[in-house]
């Protein structure tokens, strides 16, 4: 295998093990004009074997980006393979949708080469030595515009995105379509390497339609994709109770990624990012690699799962010997982060474990007391938490629960959701389906 | 000269240099009854002998903490020293008030102990290897309740609070008073020590309430306490320009210690506490020692002068390729702290410059971006920023105005103080030297 990327982020390296490409695949040359529009592909059987029974389809949906029910008309099908994606500060995160029906209509090379890309995404778990599939949030038989399939999620660092667009390149996924759909960041910085490296134009999906749409597509379509901490201090009592967001406007986002951004949302349609802040998952990440030696996201959690922030911080306790009565403070509230470490004496003897897990209390504090703040100025007692930062980081989950609980006197909610990081790209899938349906250009005609 | 505080913060070891104190003091025994209540002392000449000429007060004050003119009333005296001293977190500020008068009725012993104090405060700048005075905030001929004379400013580690107990037991510095009036969160924190080692009395002035006191004290003394940068981007053209809040309610004081209060003031009787942050001084300094060696507060900003954070930091143009027009986040704002830190070679190269600057930016950007929540909620357009984190710290002021200024469209006003992390102290002071009068008990009678 190979290791392409060395970048510090969970491990990925998407297509660097590429064998099942690089047998008998014809690559088309996409400098020269497409020789025929691609309305759809034939996907062969799932290399898996375990899905749902599949229906077939001859109806085109009015179900739109919500998924929804299929109606009697055949569904319209863009060029496969079917992707959204988000290209974020640290992370790419890749969402696959993979119909169950046999699509018709396709030239055979492209048959051959959806089944090899299918086969490679689905067949793996990982993919290089930084790139994975997140197969426990897999969902299988959900709708989008007519079509029933798999979700499949996957993420890779974004310092691998040339790697990526460069494969697509040699290895002709790019014959496929004409157009790719992305979010972030990264949608607007890679556009022109991806034009110019792979003749594909990039539909930039807007970032926050594309969060609240991803959203409400999961929310919709996965049963207890919300859910907040009961008792969240208390490991023996504590426990995830599922709470359904779908009728609870207005309510608060965070979305913590590589840095935060706050939006309210009022309704399925009127939503405005109304904060953002640049301490978020990199913040967290990028301190611990300096001040701890750890190279991935999930070795700093674990590390910070083991520490004892209260060796690194000054606590309330240790400027008042105690509570601070008047402003309600209890004693061991942060009152400065990183405080005992001006002691030299303290510093020497920091540990690893320690200081990591003061570095993720300072990031999450942060990010709840703006999420607090926000909430109260816009009147709103629930604030929804998500991002791949809270990716097996059920300390700043239950941290923020309290925290918004404790500071609220128990008026406001901390809610979670499953699929973590993917809202955007699941989003931006939904905006490629539907793009394509209307005619808007994502087609190649 | 002794080193007893190896304590990161700038320098000090306030009465390590303790020669004057040995010679003949006569010290008594507080754990006796006082001989004698002790109105007030006489205070010889001042050493320095460059004092603007003394009037002799006569009369009472009816003044209050204002300072105010001189009434008819002679001036009530507490006992002496005067101080006020506030117990931050990391740092221990203390206002000494030099009246100018010669003042009536002390023992004979008492004016020699006051005398010594005096003369040990005043003829040095710094004391120990980690105490300073500021002589350059030093304020000459103002007035306290009916007395005129000359503020000191002192600055030592909170560090070396036992140390500084001890030598007012040991050298006969608390023979003077019974009673110590201090603010901040040590006032809680060494209230029994002081108690148990001195027998001292500690009130505790309430943190607030000082603070305010002293902003509304110092704005009225000191002509150009206040300003403003005119141009704080551009070197050139950058410059103070004093700007009054006397009569400029309501504003949002942001106190930048250890860690951070905001506060809405609202008229000279109406304050609140309104927001706080872990993420201040000490997280600056902390991560500093941690991050480059750095071992002073000086030596941090000083090192992040030299640095760019843009080698640490990721910035919105390192993830949009450019401004990000929707939110009208220009290419250079930080998009992610840190976020460069996530690659390994830039980690392994990242200079102690770089990163020294890219915690101060961090933290700076943080606090501007509370303090702009906070005005925004409150419906205020000027934040007065504060505290000790600032000193020395043109690069967090300028920071922070560019922030106000460029958020609120013009609209919001980033103002400064001249004498930082002062005004708990001062604030401090002023209730002392009230409560003796009013009678409340800090007088020993």
């Amino acid at each position: 295998m190979l290791s392409w990327f060395s970048h510090p982020y969970p491990s990925l390296g998407v297509f660097d093990d590429m064998q099942d490409f690089e047998e008998g695949v014809d690559v088309p040359d996409r400098s020269k004009p497409a020789s025929a529009p691609k309305p759809g592909h034939v996907l062969a059987a799932s290399p898996a074997g375990d899905h749902v029974p599949r229906p077939r389809y001859t109806s085109r949906s009015a179900a739109g980006s919500d998924g929804g029910s299929l109606s009697s008309e055949a569904p319209f099908h863009p060029p496969m393979p079917w992707f959204g994606m988000d290209i974020g500060g640290s992370l790419v995160k890749l969402v696959y949708f993979e119909p169950e029906e046999v699509l018709p209509q396709d030239a055979e090379q492209d048959v051959e080469l959806s089944r090899t890309i299918h086969k490679y995404l689905t067949s793996n778990k990982t993919y290089g030595d930084t790139g994975i599939r997140d197969a426990h949030l897999e969902m299988r038989r959900v709708p989008i515009n007519g079509h029933f399939g798999t979700l499949h999620f996957i993420r890779f660092p974004s310092s691998a995105m040339e790697k990526f667009i460069f494969l697509a390149k040699t290895k002709g996924l790019s014959a496929l379509s004409s157009t790719i759909c992305a979010t972030g960041g990264g949608a607007f910085a890679y556009e022109k390497l991806i034009k110019q490296s792979v003749n594909l134009d990039l539909h930039k999906s807007d970032e926050i339609d594309s969060l609240v749409s991803g959203i409400h597509y999961l929310e919709l379509n996965h049963p207890e994709e919300s859910y907040f901490f009961e008792n969240p201090l208390d490991d023996s009592k504590c426990r995830k109770v599922p709470l359904s967001i779908r009728d609870l406007y207005p309510y608060i986002v965070v979305n913590v990624g590589s840095g935060v951004s706050v939006l309210l949302v009022e309704s399925r349609t009127k939503y405005q990012r109304v904060w953002g802040t640049s301490i978020g998952g990199a913040t967290f990440l990028g301190l611990c690699c300096l001040l701890t030696g750890a190279k991935t996201f999930d070795e700093a959690i674990a590390l910070a799962a083991k520490g004892d922030h209260r060796h690194v911080d000054k606590l309330v306790r240790d400027i008042y010997g105690g509570d601070y009565g008047r402003f309600q403070l209890p004693g061991d509230t942060v009152a400065a982060s990183f405080g005992h470490m001006l002691d030299p004496e303290r510093r020497k003897n920091a540990k690893p474990e320690d200081l990591a897990r003061a570095v993720l209390v300072t990031v999450t504090n942060n990010i709840g007391s703006m999420a607090m703040m926000c909430a109260m100025n816009a009147k709103v007692d629930k604030v929804v938490f998500l991002g791949n930062f809270l990716r097996i980081n059920d300390l700043s989950m239950k941290q923020l629960s309290h925290a918004m609980d404790f500071w609220s006197k128990g008026k406001f909610k901390a809610v979670f959701l499953e699929h973590e990081g993917y809202f955007g790209a699941v989003g931006c899938l939904l905006e490629y389906m539907s793009l394509a349906k209307a005619g808007t250009g994502v087609v190649d005609a």
